[in-house]
């Protein structure tokens, strides 16, 4: 997507370490009509999968799942990393590493919210080596539902995060797809 | 709001200890087309105050303040809970008292992000006590910026939080107030 590419080249910055930083557009400054078109965007892409439910991870993909929710009509539920006490004492728990934290986080649904039967959209921020995007696939498929798709806004093509996710057989989409990184220059695909 | 207060009383459930349980529309499941009604009203409501930026708390924060900035066209920051890698060494930060974590919580905004001379219209899912408000308004006031006025989705009126915060003589509103909450009733003003 043009106009998300655009914003990563003028405002991201490589920290090292394969690491993008776009706080201020993505993952603590958010831009609302970036946001919002990148929801209407990942709705035409998989607006024929016959999705029931999106699903995300908080933090940072709350708002890309939350407007491609609005865009789509359907209801969304973002993991938790840590159990609320509103939540029930039986939940569905997955550990994926993260990469900007260092360790193992926990990825947790509550069956209230993910039951059987859904046809589920993953929406996240980064799609890089896929473990968290395969933690909302356990989570997912645990629950007894079924993976239709999956989008994130940018993808790290060299982190091989596509590669893992190819055996679900589902649409994956990034809408920028970034094919080199590093203190010079960000190429997309 | 009439669309919120009904379904408070149709989802919503009574935990004890003041707290409310809105898990299947609100805080772990979202309903997007409810979110986005309550960003547009916050956007009438709140649309002569001149505010230059968003700010709410993650986690919870986000989805009504994402969808208030859409409407409003304004950026939205959220203050982070842990300090991610990307931040710079140097940040404002709080601490604040959560209800239902039952400990004190940090709130971090990167100075990047929220400057001075910004007019800082500050959103979230609750206002109970205030004490989460006030510690985004504290970080607002560090920055050097200007609280110009809150709005919560839910208000616990007998928790005190208006008050806490009428010092500061700037709009608050809430989109639904309840007045009494125990296992038989939810009652708005």
């Amino acid at each position: 997507m043009e106009a998300l590419e655009q914003r990563i080249l003028k405002e991201g910055q490589y920290l090292g370490n394969g690491i993008l930083k776009v706080d201020s557009f993505i993952n603590h400054q958010v831009d609302p009509l970036l946001m919002d078109a990148c929801g209407r965007e990942f709705a035409r892409l998989f607006g024929g999968v016959g999705a029931t439910k999106i699903l995300t991870a908080e933090i940072s993909g709350i708002a890309p799942a939350l407007t491609t929710a609005i865009h789509l009509g359907l209801p969304v539920v973002y993991a938790r990393k840590t159990k609320p006490i509103t939540m029930p004492d039986q939940v569905y728990l997955t550990l994926a590493p993260s990469h900007t934290k260092g360790r193992m986080v926990e990825l947790i649904v509550s069956p209230e919210h993910l039951g059987g039967g859904e046809k589920v959209l993953i929406i996240d921020d980064f799609l890089a080596t896929g473990a968290t995007i395969l933690g909302l696939v356990r989570l997912t498929q645990t629950a007894g539902s079924t993976v239709v798709g999956i989008g994130t806004l940018i993808e790290k093509t060299f982190e091989g995060g596509r590669r893992a996710l190819e055996h679900l057989g589902v649409p994956v989409f990034s809408l920028a797809r970034i094919v080199e990184l590093n203190e010079e220059k960000i190429v997309f695909a």
